[in-house]
């Protein structure tokens, strides 16, 4: 008899005890079953959807008219709300703390609640893009060319998830924006109205950092942490603020590196590739010239 | 009665009544009709038709076969060009300037006339990526897989309609590429023959660039402007040239800036991570080391 | 009779002779017959499917079961395997230097035996994200949120090609993680067990680097070479190491470039945005700060 | 040089000859423009949409709720319509004889004004379906799987359709329903509420059948025309009754065949494969052997 | 301010209304919930998943090859029967004489086991098929070609889904196969091996129908019921057997109809378009002639 | 340890050993190896192409316009003849008796050199449904919309390569359309130009009939055999034409049967239901009345 083409059996079986090691040195069960685990596919058509939902003309569908709008967007959040329902109650399973009683459709709701807001916000960042670009033609071509806007949406429906106890879909959807735009944002970051962010490849921005209003960034902007916090026992410090604040009306240019619990005071501008690691004040402009003359104390190992 | 799981009634008025206040503020119309806005999904299909129209052997579909390439090229080519009539319809739509008369059929096909020179064009960076990388095996290897060849066949469809006055087309054509490349090319930006970009991740140039023949780039480059220049009544004048000029020849490392519109003189080399705010004579090689030397009085603000 | 809304035909003609033009340069046959290229699609299909070989239940189809693992893995890896096949087929026909009786069925089993060993490293991986971020939940967040771990999936796919002598398929799956990480492994690069890049964006690693076990990277690192080596006749000499060794448990900050055939040394640390292009020593610590007292002789032209 | 594979070539040129010939014969423009054709996909996909907002708990996405129905109903009626109003809007442009003055909008508006009847008329289908089959259990049921019943979505959608001056929209529809149940009804035939077709392959009803309430048919059952009635010049008289009135509470038994505008009285039965040329009086039972002692005069050709 | 091109929002409260009314009428709930009813798209996926498992190599992937073949149908069926099990929950949801403790899970495990007698039953209908057409040149033609094989494959798995006690899902199967060949075999039908319609446009199969082993028919044939069976009351009783039985080795022409409880004996021929509402002996050959000289007492209602 | 919910892998073996027996009975190979069968989808794909090569203004893409035709056919052609080719390939393998030195790609040509008079024999057919129906308002609404056309659109292509000595591929082709038509022709038969089908459903034609021009039927006709011819050794003799002879100018009513070689003299007309097995002449108008006066002596076994 003629053998086949390819050994899979051995390479099945051998992948077999690959898994086996790994569940056992993880103590998950081998018991049958299957996955328990929110889908990024999933929270991707939900994100599509709640697009729709916040800009019906812009980002809804192309034959919609406005005089269905309403239909439209009554129609499609319930879905995307019961779709959501499905990964809220995937991700609260897999959680140990939640407090007892976290009901799950009281959670969406909640969200449902906080899209007015979260739209009258995006569409004061869709003004900040468009004032801030003397390219930028018309707010209609701000919302749908921009990154920078696009990573902005996804960031406020995240940190709203983030802020209700959901981390890993706010994750989920705030690394479906990283993929296309490569900016990071990570969900806990507080972010205040009319933020824009300029071409955006490269920007990071860590979980405890604090945005004003007004604020501007450009390419390659790190604000993250100077170290991590241990307590005695040397265990990460999870909670401890680590990130900078960035107050009202700030400039910061391409390739600029802020880190750890520093405040950038109001109106500061920060020049293109500074490092900074301690307090600027209000007004202040920061060049790789001027902060070459400080003194350099602490090793700069940028966490984010 | 049950009540509804969520209640979605309260959110859409709510929502509703954001975006007439939205309406209100931007002057828009809240009358019923359609989306009169040029489509992302549009635009992005006409690129991929216009890619096998430029390469059919090698980005057209997989069954082609070479007595059938001008028989392919004919339809798909009259196809993408009715549906380039329809976007460019509507971009001339939401202008106001456009110089009475302006026919959107010449429009379009002034625009297909200028293909075969694109195609040249490509070519010349398709040769330069071949000879400029290594490791390169062969120049449908470099056709297919490098990201930077990628976003010059994007740029020089995208300046074609820039040049025609179809900004908001080319913007979007330009985007399509940064989120798949990383690389943010302004539609504005002239680049001659045998361009190449290495790796590319986070190279940002900007709208009046001017690039000669034969220039070589790698990931992280900017190429950007020191300010915004403004009239006397402090409104930026758009059309000032901002951005550096490149020469023939130039090559410029990694996570190099140069701001400003200074010259790169011919066969200029600049260094990784070079901060150039002034011209640089033909042949010179800057270092971060040489340039440091020199005297820094602008405020670097990065813009592109 | 009324003329069609385009000339069509002509351009379908001046597109021709650019064809023809180019295939005539590039000694290319112009006799009739199809594509014989491997395809990036192709690609992207056969990685997905391999991606759920090696972790059935988190990224495989999200109604497996457990107790269905093996018959998944077995069919879709059988179909992956003979799909990979038609493309190492169509690989090896466009060299020259294949080896004699190399068959493609023993090059397609060989890298299916490395499966295994592959995910082991991969569970590796996963742990040293879970382990490196303070904000990472579980393993299996780790595995579906985060760029770097996708990134790794690739590569440590792709090295394995690599090793066979499919470089072209190599870099294909390569760029597939490129485009949507913003990451850029160049398949060449050896990589020890346990490895993690967080954030990513801008991330560069060259072809001969060999990095050890434990290492830790983040966004905008560049492992490249200084120049490229030429032998007395000026040909670049290929086969030359010209990137750096990083050895056990080194750790390197945002921005930091390091260029040539340096060793970094065991449980070195190199700070953010520090460029290096000498040897450090076992348990330094690089800082701007430090690595600006240094004599800095070469000419820092990155290449990766 | 190989020649290709296959001449096509000069099976493009000879079909373009026939081409030739049959636009010259049909008198039929050769000059350049588009398909002016209503289409049959579109079509389906309105015909889709219409089933959803007749009945969205059952035919409408399976994951729609109660709560959002109107929405749901509101959205896709709107679309709906406007894709119905392109494919109005190419059949009356084909149509020498459309009053003028007709406007498409107006006939769409129309169009959705009748909508709550037909849903009403197809409950009572529903109803006599469910009732007239012991097997069914439920209205659900019925729904969802008796051909009948769908043949009945369509005809009342294309009845009204043809009534509005739009025959080649309601053939379409018609066909549509005929090609997956096998029943073949005319748009023009008219038919009162409580209308049950059991198994239904093979029936054909002809354009001017008029048929009343409470009315069951089986397979096979042809309401068709004797003949074509002409005028004295021979031409075909088109607008001649020459189908079929079947009264209220008619039962037709399969394989029946009724020929010409004869009348089926009242509650009369007609027995299985029965051939029928003359009226049937009032609850009249009409049997193969009954009908074999009339006398037969007629010319039996079938036509509807 | 113009108004909206359609009145949609008076259509949505009418259709609001209607439905209104048959809820009420039907008892329904106008409560806020979801969809509760199998669903003919899920089952059309289920079925097509189970051809697959029964016969991998003919009607499963294109691609699968032999020696993966278990690995393919054990996935296969794992994946279709959690899929049935869903729609196995929704039907008897729906029924309120399930008898107490009857588990879906249990019910879905028996299914999966009748599973290799459907394919033996099937198999000999191939075989059937291939003997009884002289056009036939391969059972794989049979099985890929004849829409009466095709309407068995789907009737066993009906049958056996009736005979479990859902015949909701099963009537879905059955009626799937109905629209794809005017082949109407009610689920309930009981039928032996070697079972052969040939051509098959129009046949009808009632619910209490028993055809014994290697029975052919052709198209238009209906084994129908003469009435239905009403109690003293008037009411139907739905258990009787009202269908045909037919013995092993029976042969029926295309468009005969035999109605009632009546036997064709074993080896019995039963002539085109003959109608038979009488029991025929064994080995009995019925024409037109011979039938038309019995006498006919019957109405010949034809049900089934 | 918990059990699986279904016992699959006992049913995986089950059928493995069910398909093990069926191939040892069909003496089939257990090796391993992949399907070597020609596809449905395939096929379906190719007439889907050859529908709009033959009519690209009614049948192409909805986007074709009329100075692009020759591209699109010429392009569309070329892939679905190589389409095609893998298709012939499968079947002439599966083939003992194809005379040796027979080309596949010689096959091919040859069928595409028949395409230009297969469009001009639909041409007539469209014609003369066109001219048969009085309620047809164009010859494109015919070739849309009426079913008949559909089927002979299909049957010309089948019988194309029925004649080729492709008879399963034939076969599949002329089952797509009983499918989705109910009209069941065998690719053998034999048919003239102008030739009209009307409704269709029911329809059967059997592979050795030969109509000749401007014949036209009604649904429900059989064109069948009485009965198979064995020979001395009671073995079928195949090559036996057995079915009828249909001369020109014949109408066939509905439910009519013509059984055996008999021919239907030039213009005679066949009355509905008739049942025919005997010569009818030139002229001739056959009805129930006129067929009942005649002997009738061969068992009507209908065979189509």
């Amino acid at each position: 008899m003629a053998s086949p083409v390819f050994d899979t059996h051995s390479v099945v079986r051998a992948l077999h005890g690959v898994r086996s090691e790994w569940r056992a040195a993880q103590r998950r069960s081998s018991e049958p079953g299957g996955r328990e685990f929110p889908s990024r596919d999933a929270l991707a058509g939900i994100v599509e959807s709640l697009k729709g939902v916040l800009f019906p003309m812009r980002l809804g569908p192309v034959d919609l008219r406005q005089e269905s709008e309403d239909f439209y967007v009554g129609y499609t959040l319930d879905a995307a709300l019961h779709a959501l329902l499905t990964q809220v109650r995937l991700e609260l399973r897999l959680v140990d703390g939640v407090p007892a009683g976290t009901q799950p459709t009281q959670v969406v709701q909640q969200f449902a609640l906080a899209l007015p807001a979260i739209r009258r916000l995006l569409d004061s960042d869709v003004l900040a893009a468009f004032h801030g670009d003397p390219a930028a033609r018309s707010v209609d071509e701000v919302l749908l060319c921009y990154p920078g806007v696009l990573a902005m949406v996804h960031h406020r429906l995240a940190h709203q998830l983030y802020r209700q106890g959901l981390p890993l879909l706010a994750r989920i959807v705030a690394e479906l924006a990283h993929s296309s735009t490569g900016i990071d944002i990570h969900p806990g970051a507080s972010i205040g109205a009319g933020f824009f962010i300029d071409h955006g490849t490269g920007v990071v921005i860590g979980e405890t950092t604090v945005i004003g209003e007004r604020v501007r960034l450009y390419q390659n902007v790190t604000l993250g942490a100077k170290r991590f916090y241990t307590d005695a026992q040397g265990h990460l410090e999870k909670g401890q603020p680590r990130h900078p604040i960035v107050e009202d009306d700030v400039v910061i240019y391409a390739g600029a590196t802020v880190l750890g619990r520093v405040t950038l005071g109001q109106g500061a501008t920060i020049g293109g590739n500074v490092w900074v690691t301690q307090d600027v004040p209000r007004g202040a402009h920061v060049t790789q010239a001027s902060a070459r003359q400080e003194p350099r104390t602490v090793p700069e190992s940028v966490l984010a």
